[in-house]
């Protein structure tokens, strides 16, 4: 069992590497962009005998303590 | 219009921030996990005047070019 963590800025928190991307795909010419910004992401291989319930709640206390900063970013779980 | 970039490395690469984060979540006690690989997502803001077609073109390009390293690593892109 699988499950993808995708963790992003709260908005309204300030992304200067995001902003360094945007600036970057200008230089490069792309001109239709209006904003980038930046976030991770996460697979987490779960043992086969986890059920997927409890890949859910695994993941989602994963994504809590371990991969997001909760203060500054939003995290969401998927399990495929 | 917004697209989503996922990137990851490809299969058979090495993470050892992956491998460092697993160690991290086994110290930490998750003991059901065999695994774990970090990859990277971007958020583009695109102008309103684009349209899917072209926004889907215009990601693809710069995840290409811009965002992933594709000797190393893959992409998704996803227009929302």
């Amino acid at each position: 069992m699988k499950a993808k963590v995708y963790v992003t800025l709260k908005p309204g928190v300030l992304d200067p590497q995001g902003k360094a991307i945007h600036h970057s795909a200008e230089l490069l010419g792309f001109s239709n962009i209006s904003d980038i910004r930046q976030g991770k992401y996460f697979e987490i291989s779960l043992d086969d005998a986890v059920n997927e319930t409890e890949a859910r709640e695994a993941a989602e206390k994963i994504a809590h303590e371990v991969l997001a900063n909760p203060v500054i970013e939003d995290y969401r779980v998927e399990i495929v």
